[in-house]
């Protein structure tokens, strides 16, 4: 009897008393294309082990591999990686969508008062709480990774905590609770602007300086942990307006995965201009922070010399449409980007929405809405449909703007995956006929939402079983709590 | 015992033999506002009878109003109303999502030669089950009621059917085998623009003149049926690419509710001045079309002056965003329409998302990627949040747009309602505080979607429960075999 690899590797196993999963699900997304039928094994490693075609088994039993998960109905598909959060900012969500009085020019600058109000407020216990309902939201949602740009470090008066990382530790504690996996980037932020010291309500970001930061960034790496749910260390600049040059190149001398965010409102752009006669891409190209392990969020108001220097860099840009619109932000240039040979990912940022297939439509329709044209983001032919590009940024795209090996379903990837439900409305009679495997891949990436996830794999182990968290009443109830504190 | 309004009625109803149910949700959508524990009582001519206070019952049969329906966990809304619909471009999704070999401008005209491929091919009965599926989604997503802009008359080489209501009769069907209330538009379209006769895939729209299009109105008037799951009938414009002058003049003596599609895409406004050397409103205008009756579809490229144009006549404006975004149409100035008075509503168009949620979080979104601002169409303080305008342009606009007495839950008002699940993570801890109903309402509003919908009832009767819809297999199944035939 023909022996598909994947299951045969599986049993051989088996009899060695290895501990593999075999999940067969009717299609899998296996070298960017929906295949139906493939069997995905997994090994106690969390690993992806092989990946062949699957045959139809009768019974477990008959085969001895009573490992195989069979995900009928279903498709499996690696896990989003969120690569830009704020955990903390889930308690705006539905909060800020009014005008204040006496404000008749209600923006991102009138957003971030009230969001200041919150991080002033928000004590360990209660970040911790918050962010752990944040992040099996986003497990509920699909995402198996999260990139934390984390920047509330001390005492709402500024002061260290006795121990300085307690904040680190809790978000990381939220991510080991809810079962996601996390990269920690501690955020660098030393000012209110060009010459403007912080402001009372941001003193619990604030680093002197960039030695005080190498503290914070050493300390942070003793949390690191690459076991099945993983704690990766990186680090952030909070961006060109809260960092003075020097700051910057000593950040830049210390290497690794960094983030910033840059470019996202005008006004940033303009302070910038004046201050260093340079845009932000060029000053952080000038200081030598631009490489391929830089990931610059928003990047919505670049210019053409700004999206040469990413490209010829190597750098990466992190895009969060559900956030940039609800702010106000406005579009980035994507295709440019792209053309230039620029990584794209997505993030949910302030968690207006947590919903990876709400970023990545977003993606090709905000360049619809910007060029007046179709397809911007998509190739040639059925197999170029824009399904592909977007469910990459979602998934490849931000492993990579982790250092990551998650992102797709290969051998030696971590298992980090989900399963769509196939069932659902949205994709009813997109996988029909010779194309279908491109146009359900389409329909899922423009036509798609958190509630066609299902189950949830972080490092091989399930962590959301059938739309189930284990610890979501939990994790809702403590929400709740600290909701009731805040708007008392 | 104090007793509340809705549930005294209910009881003295009940005794003489009168059927009612009260609906006692944890929310309640009333006079634009979320209100908790309201008791909604409903006739059985399909109207709301009454709403005021509920009381907790301990157990039905205390009270012996058997016919209280406990919604808990859930909020009670008015049903949404899809004021424009094309129900068979449903088998276009995830399908046009790719470049034609050869087309660098891929845009709206060649997705449309695209429609027209499936327009020309679809039967008398692969045309019901399309509709009928797409009808069956629209009620799960929440919407209970379709303006159905119907211009597929004929056979496909443009001979009229034995029966020229053919095709009328079939999505009237479909409607009832759904159990969705619907407005039939039959749509006039004469040529294939200025000077330009109809081509060879537009043979199956067309009508030769206006007395001919009368012809077709009369007919369909007699499908119309006022019951518990309404078929009204208007008519509608197609556009004034697709009409001349004359037949626009004729279409304005008639009178009643009439949509166009208007300003859609800079080509036909381009063609309309060279025809006429007036813009598409202005000419309708200039013709008498303009009239509180009157929904202008889109209105994506509008000027100043078209918008004083349709504030001043009353009439209204109809936005498709999702489609909008789909096709890199653009986007609207919806605040300046709302400044001149011009009721908005809302449809899923070409139903590249079925999702009412994603259609009005669209139109606060799409103001704020516009201008640079946030809460563009929200009033001042929690109440004012935009929450209220964005849920009303999806119910009572389109309530308005279809001259439906629907789209609130108020006494006298049909009983077309939906239940939505409060514990969705996208709501939870959004109804906490004082201000609880107005973010719970942006919340819902901003970051909705369509699986929130759990119960839909049309006219007072039940049509999907706690997610199922009954005829929905059989609707499935239908669809899929069309789309079988469709792409192979």
């Amino acid at each position: 009897m023909l022996r598909d690899g994947a299951g045969y590797l599986a049993e051989i196993r088996a009899s060695l008393g290895l501990m593999t999963v075999v999940l067969h699900a009717d299609y899998t997304l296996f070298d960017g294309v929906l295949q139906p039928h493939l069997a995905v094994s997994v090994g106690d490693d969390g690993r992806v082990l092989a990946v062949g075609p699957a045959r139809e088994l009768s019974a477990p039993s008959d085969t001895g591999e009573s490992s195989v998960v069979r995900l009928a109905g279903k498709a499996l598909l690696p896990g989003f990686v969120n690569a830009h959060s704020h955990a903390f900012q889930r308690v705006l969500r539905g909060r800020t969508e009014y005008r204040e009085p006496g404000h008749e020019d209600d923006d991102f600058w009138a957003w971030r008062a009230a969001m200041y109000d919150a991080a002033t407020r928000l004590d360990p216990e209660q970040i911790e709480a918050v962010t752990t309902f944040a992040y099996a939201e986003m497990l509920r949602a699909g995402y198996t990774h999260v990139a934390e740009f984390h920047y509330v470090h001390h005492q709402p008066d500024g002061t260290p905590y006795a121990d300085p990382l307690e904040l680190s530790r809790r978000v990381v504690a939220s991510a080991r609770t809810a079962g996601i996996g996390m990269t920690l980037l501690p955020v660098a932020y030393q000012r209110g602007g060009p010459g403007t010291p912080a402001s009372a309500k941001q003193r619990r970001f604030l680093h002197r300086d960039a030695d005080a930061f190498a503290n914070t960034l050493s300390g942070s790496r003793e949390l690191a942990d690459l076991g099945r749910c993983p704690v990766q260390v990186g680090m952030a600049a909070h961006s060109v307006r809260a960092l003075d040059r020097s700051f910057l190149e000593e950040m830049a001398a210390l290497g690794g995965v960094v983030h910033a965010h840059v470019n996202e409102q005008p006004k940033e752009i303009a302070q910038c201009l004046a201050e260093h006669g340079l845009r932000p891409i060029e000053l952080l190209a000038d200081v030598g922070l631009l490489s391929p392990q830089f990931v610059g969020v928003h990047a919505t108001h670049i210019d053409e010399a700004e999206v040469r220097l990413l490209g010829e860099s190597g750098a990466q840009v992190c895009v969060c449409p559900t956030t940039e619109r609800n702010l106000g932000d406005g579009l980035p240039p994507l295709r440019d980007l792209v053309d230039a040979g620029v990584s794209l990912s997505i993030g949910s940022d302030s968690h207006a929405n947590v919903d990876p297939f709400a970023e990545i439509a977003a993606l090709e329709n905000g360049e619809r809405l910007r060029s007046g044209k179709r397809n911007v983001l998509a190739g040639v032919g059925p197999g170029g449909a824009v399904g592909g590009p977007l469910i990459a940024a979602g998934t490849r795209g931000g492993a990579r703007a982790c250092g990551l090996d998650a992102g797709r379903i290969h051998p030696g990837s971590r298992a980090d995956l989900v399963s769509i439900d196939l069932e659902s409305p949205r994709l009813v009679g997109s996988s029909v006929g010779a194309e279908g495997g491109h146009s359900l891949l389409a329909a899922m990436a423009l036509s798609g939402s958190a509630e066609l996830v299902q189950d949830v794999w972080v490092g091989g182990a399930r962590v959301v079983n059938n739309g189930h968290h284990p610890g979501w009443r939990e994790a809702r109830a403590g929400f709740e709590t600290v909701m009731r504190s805040l708007v008392s």
